[in-house]
């Protein structure tokens, strides 16, 4: 709160790491106060914040490459569930005094690489001080043709539930990283925390759930919470099928291991899979679309009249769940 | 880092204190998990992004709506700058675990005026738990006519130096508010206080300064440190006569006593005035259009070639000052 000679510092620190992810001409290489950009012809754009805080979304100690990519990624994650293209992002950074020049450098990195495999450059920010942990705010904004965002209310009675990927390796992952002692191979393990560490946004699906999905959310406070919410906005009921949820390898090792982690996967959160209704007319041509775009869609379920979410277990009865979904509030 | 029941918490807190600011039919009563904007026609949108943290940008017991006043103003303060119209905002609000309802209240309260006040609605964004000090990130966008946002770069030599109301009054304010014995009236201290506690951004003079200005940023980290910044990114040079640089009576008696204080005010920050250069064929015609807005202009000095800024004393030399800027960083 007092007065310093600093203003070189932050100056500097922008002009070293920060400028260079400034690639689109709008934001004017960070030199000026403000950015400009102008939606393709056609299109509205879709806006997006999402932020990260040491401690509640990512260890501490995590690298500060994954740390900037998850604060993207999960940005980027909400982006592709709404069938939006990025255009990109601004990001406000938290940092304690004790922050370096490799961690910084570090942070760089990671947002660089992946503004570049998601074409979602920088256009601005500012970075503050912070007597707290590491916090990254990214503010991301994309582009759908008018009118075609796909949102979470839609989902019809008849239309057919589809989940991305696979669901529940990141809270498993949590577990892992604080110490659970599943039998697990090297190679599961490890597929787990990487899971956790760095989230895969489906990008490469957004074209396909803006052409075929009647409602679509990312799943990212777990499947069974998430899914309550787009159904509750649709105004309808669904049955989930728990058999069919997609689990990877290491997911069925730890779940054949301690049956109890299945509450973990189905609740746990952190997932950034898309969730998304087809109608059945589409889903030929959805599944289709999913294939060329290269990832894996499994149908879960079937959305139906009436009010309430119900997952059924292999003997067709609903489970019930202690806890209704991950919130990192 | 655990599960547990709290989406409903985030939830029923969003639908209670925020929703009710989402008034743009894009931010769909902020049910979903991203807004969508369309720049108006022949328009392209004005991106920024500032946060605010507690114990560095405001101080941590101040009242919780002047601290959701601040974290929009010093946004709008930039778009007005740069000769944008406010069309939305998108912040992540990361707070302590004791933060109670009256404080949220407080704070909504303090968003939802200043939303109505600036025409600048709620799309969007995120509530986040963190172990450190409440952080205020907003994401603003507004509305330029394509090509027209007023850069820093553009000052020419000849162009006359302009900047609005008074300077000094919130970096005085916050020596006042850490004790400072000056003997000043009870409105005086006030008026410093305020100055510090409250931006008053200078959205009527956006389209003034979008139709007049060369150049413009606003005065965030001091007169001085924000000049040579304008300066150097224009390849330009320039003269300021601190004598007709504008300050309050408040001030004024504070340089009176303390004539210390002189630099405290020249490179305190916070002003979150406009500070811009125009051509003196239009100079007539800003100054018209800006007592049309009933903003307080005041010409302080003139652009010449070369580089470097000199701030003029009373014996027409230049001042030196110990610290350039003021950085929160």
């Amino acid at each position: 709160m007092s007065a310093d000679d600093k203003t070189s510092t932050e100056d500097k620190l922008i002009a070293r790491f920060f400028a260079p992810l400034a690639t689109h001409p709008g934001a004017l290489g960070l030199s000026d106060d403000a950015a400009f950009i102008k939606p393709p012809p056609g299109c509205e754009l879709v806006l997006k914040a999402d932020a990260i805080v040491g401690g509640v979304h990512f260890f501490n100690d995590d690298p500060a490459h994954a740390i900037a990519s998850k604060a993207l990624r999960v940005n980027l994650s909400d982006l592709a569930a709404k069938g939006a293209t990025p255009l990109g992002f601004l990001v406000s950074l938290a940092l304690p005094k004790d922050i370096g020049e490799a961690w910084l450098k570090s942070f760089a990195d990671g947002l660089r690489e992946d503004a570049a495999t998601y074409k979602c450059p920088l256009f601005g920010g500012d970075t503050v001080r912070t007597p707290g942990p590491v916090m990254v705010s990214v503010s991301m904004f994309g582009s759908v043709p008018e009118g075609m965002m796909v949102r979470r209310a839609g989902a019809k009675p008849g239309d057919k539930v589809f989940v991305t990927g696979t669901i529940g390796d990141a809270a498993l992952g949590v577990k892992v990283r604080q110490g659970a002692a599943w039998p697990l191979s090297d190679a599961q393990r490890e597929h787990l925390l990487s899971r956790y560490l760095l989230p895969r946004p489906r990008s490469a699906l957004a074209e396909t759930v803006r052409h075929y999905a009647s409602a679509s959310m990312d799943v990212s406070d777990g499947l069974v919470g998430d899914f309550a919410k787009l159904c509750r906005v649709s105004g309808v009921a669904a049955d989930i099928d728990v058999a069919r949820v997609p689990l990877s390898d290491a997911a069925r090792a730890v779940l054949s291991a301690d049956a109890s982690a299945r509450e973990t996967a189905l609740t746990g959160g952190d997932d950034y899979e898309i969730l998304c209704t087809v109608p059945p007319s589409k889903v030929d041509r959805f599944r289709v679309a999913a294939m060329a775009a290269k990832v894996a869609v499994t149908e879960i379920g079937t959305i139906g009249e009436g009010e309430g979410v119900r997952f059924l277990g292999e003997d067709a009865k609903p489970l019930v769940f202690a806890h209704g979904a991950f919130s990192h509030f």
